[in-house]
């Protein structure tokens, strides 16, 4: 669901909260294996090279023609039936395997209809027609209309306003402006934020319908050829994809903090709080032209234009729209495939692995290009244990479905299992669509100097260096090319050749049940940034497409199959589970640091803002014929004190270097530690990052309890880290930014605790 | 010529080099009339608001309409007709005035062509029809088909390449792709650099042709509604202007450094520098739709892309075009009109003021918008002399013909007159255009604190305030609203509340000739920003357009004859010339800055790029499918030496704080200098801006003696300051940035050796 392949987004999805990669302990030479013995990281590299032998390409192309050659949605016949596919390849493969199934909330559309009824008339086409060259775009077959998932249903007709992104500065220049949408319908791009925040923002601003269009600029013909020439959306494809407000709790609707098994407690429709009141609907650039052409108003900003060949006006009217959604609001079943390898020593430590199986209609670059992936790792994990190799902790992995609406197959299995995981899984590696390019990941930070050293031992298929150096050189050109000076930034940790940043997780895939409800560690990983993503939750994200634009090779899912299986394999075996809690120490004193500036260029920002009211400088610098009313006054601002999380961070840091000192020694000694303490570090070791939940929650979402990594309320899948600090100054909740600051302490100081009580173990040995 | 009316570009010529705005003395509150003791002071106010209750708007409107009611270029019928309008109006209102005539090589179409031929057909329109509701659009007698002026004719045929702006680093792009323009016809975008360097750059990279269009992005529909909706360039609007190589030298490319009189010496046309031998046209976005569409070859970088619905393609082909110029090579008469208030104690100190007068086609906003306002304030001027008031010094008014071609008038009189005006003129104030908004000034920075004297007292037509005031809260608006630090620089210099900065001048108006070639000291004003200049060098630049989208209601016209009256008014009128050096001396401490700064960030640059071409990153960063070369090696970079310029500086401010106070106490004592020394004052200060001349020129360029302001080589109009350092530099003429920073350093001491006589002579008094 998470769209990570455009070449664009990749590399803000590298260096998302990046700063100082190289170790903060400063061991920027360390090429032992982390957690294993000498003897240990032999054995364990002998046996990746046997993983690595049975990856086979082939397999990768025929199963992806395979699971995307009919419509793949929840409830359609080819979804339940790549679960049993699934599930026959993991009993092939000698894993202990089933399908656990939940019953879930799934409106589908009976009737769409989108129409410009003034000043002219238009009747949206809805439907993404069949493409030469392509044999899947001929099919019709179970496939859906272009539908934006638990938006309300709805027969409305008002006058059309142009919302840009629909973001809330948005709503702020439309307001400077004297234009409202209250009783209109709201016409919003995509881009710039999370999808389902721009209806769920037109709703709170009173309008009745809300359309969002695939913009050419940020995805279509401003990027290159369209398909089936190249790779980019033509003018009838939509991006499908789901506005529940996942960013107060994903999964069903209907059955928040519990899973949703058949005797489930379930909310009335009218009361889920993630469902949407008004009716949405995405569709294409070819409609909305028609729409956005009829127009009136003032010509909108210029950061609102996009690359349709017209004016862009704000609106509202005279142009009118008649739009209609009614749905089919039954349950459906959904069908997660568990598999199994039981740990030989450590049975109850459990490092799961996962990737959802349903598409928006075929699905194939999103999700089944690393649902291929994904198999092809259990059959090579699958012939390592025929020939005998037996991991010490448990491996698990899942083919979730129902993602694409709301996370739904993972969310409902993690609500089911919660006691379960809370004590065993120590991580969960996610992937979600993979294509050509760059190693991108993102994950808990802990985590950072594992994928590095995996990173340096899978080859890049293309220039055979390894996917660490290949990435390095981009980052470096990129800072020498590009302006940014976050890409600048990159670029000088890059060059200093220690490990390469990862980023913090948002949401938008199926690790945010396992991270930042249950506190589990977890990772997503991907190769992306070659590949031409045009299609995106469109009819023609197909297999042919992705085999000319994804990966044509399939050679970047073996890489990928590597680096999960590498990642796989060294937390199933390592003496020591594989972290490095310094890099997370050091990323928090990084936080902090943007926390500060934060607060400090809000003030400076407010004053600023209040002088210029003041003085009337902006009625005095508009132009009177634009009738641009000065900007609402921003609130005043109170004391923040940051102070207690301030001292949590540095005594943090002070801890750790005893911890690393004694990390050290102890693997100089080859990690010879009594099997009893082994074991008990590494069940401290393996819920570190559970101390990092808060019981309580976010405030307004007590579903998402991690305290460091959270979805943004205002970016949707886009991360904020120290999100209850981050959050409340960016919305100027004072009191609830020293509150959290407070909070967030807390918990660092039980990391902080948990992380002595790991020196002292070690210590002792 | 220039373009200073659009929105985007306003801003960038109001904030152009600057810094440190407030006065360098720290004599921010003085409010004095600079120059003018107590009582002269009183009497010039007086003068002021006899000379304001003058200007009428109605004029404006009147003369517009009459002036542009027929083409206007050189040559035309209605060009000849203006100026003896024009010589007829400055006799009616008591000036001296007379026509002045020059031959000049003007080449006017004969034919022009331009055809896809291959892979499809397509016939250039080549015309800018008639629009509903503005019947100057129907006129077609005398006007001239589009075209650049001194290029070169041909009929050629060859294969197309998209090159973007057309600039040297465009080529390093198709470099990288190995795409060579030799033997191909070239099709650039207006914008991002002068328009002259396009088809000169392509010429020197091999091409046959140049064709260059006005993409909607910069110049149509994704600006606003276009005309006559709204006032943005329609599809088949066409920006003609010259490519005459003007950086080299302006004026009649057969005559340089002398008037081309009837007996002038002429060069052969094929030895003349600065004509071009590649045919090229301009053609409209209408026009280069097709030829873009069926371009192949790789997919243009972001950066390339505009507004054009379609993925924009680097070729060269399959698209294959037929061009034909074929000209008149004939000699043309210029006609300036010369007006003149003799001065009664001073008569051979000039002020000299102008705008030129022959247009495109029309020419209502360019250049005739402000024509209108220079014979208002001459009609003022005379009101005030029929009324007793005598200048000391004497006005000169010109009225230039021949501008748009490459500022043959201004630069043929100046060549022709240069001993004369080197000894008398002391300034010369320059417009060019005008409409609605802002006040836009550059010029030397001596002038910056008259300048914004004068902007405090005249006052804003719509907002009332003065247009120092409404000026200064844009510039804060747009520091608080914008991201660039040039913005948030200029804002926290405007918030101190002090002079606002001037910009320096490069090229593109006839300030050029006085400026650089004799190094008179120039200003060149006018109001914008809020105009709609989507015409610009198009047929559509007509009276109906001017007056609904330039200036409607003529106020700000009027408002531009306050602010140039009381210049001519103060430097004509001031008992000390109301210039202040210390402000020129800061911002050559502030020019210091940026060279020290390129030079370090061109060493580091340098250095990054061989340290990634040596890591072979940038093979490792790039698609292997896109066949993206490494960008070429960069040369080693040589010792830069600027310490004698560094010094030079240095010592200046020191010699300027003695002046200042020396100044100081002569303006305490109400300017109460005995004659004789008053006068040998006002000579040395009228003569300080020629001491920034080196009789030997720029490298390659020995017409342009001005070593502080020059239009760049690769600007064209945009100013590049202390140019024989800073060029020399970014070409990585490492000897030639040592030589001039000599060069540059010598002529500041002799600037400073003038100053020290000023102090001198004050003391004395």
């Amino acid at each position: 669901m998470i769209r990570i392949t455009t070449k664009p987004l990749l590399l803000a999805s590298l260096v998302v909260a990046l700063g100082a990669a190289c170790s903060a302990n400063g061991d920027q030479s360390s090429s032992a294996m982390l957690g294993f013995s000498p003897s240990a990281a032999t054995k364990q590299q002998s046996l990746e090279k046997t993983f690595d032998a049975q990856l086979q390409a082939s397999n990768l192309r025929d199963w992806l023609k395979n699971m995307a050659s009919e419509p793949n949605q929840v409830g359609s016949p080819h979804d339940k039936a790549n679960a049993e596919f699934v599930l026959a390849k993991f009993k092939e493969f000698g894993w202990d395997a089933h399908i656990e199934t939940f019953s879930v909330l799934y409106p589908t559309p009976k009737k769409v209809q989108v129409q410009l009824v003034a000043p002219t008339q238009y009747d949206a086409v809805l439907n993404e027609g069949p493409l030469p060259g392509d044999p899947s775009t001929d099919i019709t077959k179970d496939v859906l209309p272009p539908y934006n998932v638990y938006g309300g249903d709805g027969d409305v007709t008002g006058e059309l306003v142009y919302a840009n992104y629909g973001l809330p500065d948005d709503y702020a220049e439309l307001a400077r402006r004297g234009i409202d949408v209250k009783g209109k319908i709201v016409i919003t791009r995509y881009g710039g934020g999370w999808r389902g925040l721009k209806p769920e923002l037109a709703q709170e601003h009173g309008a009745i319908g809300c359309l969002i269009y695939s913009d050419p600029h940020e995805d279509g013909y401003f990027q290159g050829d369209v398909y089936p020439k190249g790779g980019w959306r033509p003018d009838q494809a939509v991006q499908r994809g789901s506005v529940a407000k996942m960013q107060v709790y994903p999964g069903d609707p209907l059955t928040p903090n519990v899973g949703s098994t058949a005797d489930a407690k379930r909310l009335d429709i009218k009361d889920a709080e993630t469902i949407l009141k008004i009716p949405v609907l995405p569709i294409s650039y070819g409609d909305a032209t028609p729409l956005l052409k009829a127009l009136g108003g003032p010509v909108a900003p210029a950061s609102w234009r996009g690359s349709l060949p017209m004016p862009y006006h704000m609106g509202g009217g005279p142009a009118k729209v008649h739009m209609v959604v009614e749905s089919d609001w039954g349950q459906k079943t959904i069908y997660d495939v568990i598999a199994k390898i039981e740990g030989s020593t450590a049975p109850d430590q459990w490092i799961v692995r996962g990737n959802h199986r349903d598409g928006w209609v075929f699905g194939a670059a999103d999700p089944l290009s690393s649902t291929v992936v994904m198999l092809e790792e259990a059959k090579a994990l699958g012939v390592l244990y025929k020939q005998g190799w037996r991991p010490q902790r448990t491996i698990v992995y899942a083919s979730w479905d129902g993602e694409e609406p709301g996370l739904l197959g993972s969310t409902e299995w993690v609500e089911t299992h919660a006691e379960e995981l809370a004590k065993k899984a120590v991580l969960y590696i996610n992937t979600d669509g993979t294509s050509r390019g760059f190693l991108h990941a993102g994950g808990s930070h802990s985590l950072q100097h594992l994928v590095n050293q995996v990173a340096v031992d899978v080859q890049d298929p293309e220039t055979n260096v390894s996917v660490q150096q290949r990435l390095r050189a981009r980052l470096m050109v990129a800072g020498y090319e590009g302006g940014s000076a976050e890409a600048k930034a990159t670029a000088k940790v890059a060059a200093e050749g220690g490990d390469l940043p990862i980023g913090a997780l948002g949401s938008g895939s199926d690790f945010t049940p396992f991270l930042q409800h249950l506190g589990i560690a977890a990772l997503n990983v991907g190769f992306g940034g070659e590949g031409e993503g045009g299609v995106y939750h469109s009819k023609y994200d197909t297999f042919d497409h992705y085999a000319r634009f994804g990966d044509p090779k399939f050679e970047y899912g073996v890489a990928l199959g590597k680096v999960v299986g590498r990642l796989v394999m060294r937390m199933a075996d390592a003496n020591v589970l594989p972290m490095r809690f310094s890099d997370f120490s050091a990323k928090l004193d990084e936080y902090m640091g943007e926390l500060h500036k934060l607060a400090d260029s809000t003030r400076s920002a407010t004053e600023a803002q209040h002088k210029l009211l003041d003085s009337k400088a902006f009625e005095l610098a508009a132009d009177p014929t634009e009738k641009i009313a000065p900007p609402a006054r921003l609130s005043d601002m109170s004391a923040i004190d940051l102070k207690p999380l301030d001292e949590a961070v540095q005594k943090l840091a002070q801890s750790m270097q005893a911890y690393d000192a004694a990390y050290k020694k102890a693997q100089d000694n080859g990690y010879d530690i009594p099997k009893a303490q082994e074991q008990e570090l590494n069940e401290l070791i393996g819920n570190m990052e559970k101390s990092l939940t808060s019981e309580a929650g976010l405030p307004g979402r007590t579903w998402f309890k991690h305290m460091i990594y959270a979805p943004g309320m205002l970016t949707g899948y886009g991360v904020k880290t120290v999100p209850g600090v981050r959050e409340a100054l960016e919305a100027r909740r004072w009191d609830e930014a020293n509150q959290y600051a407070g909070v967030t302490a807390k918990v660092i100081d039980g990391y902080r605790a948990q992380i002595e009580k790991a020196t002292a173990l070690l210590t002792k040995s």
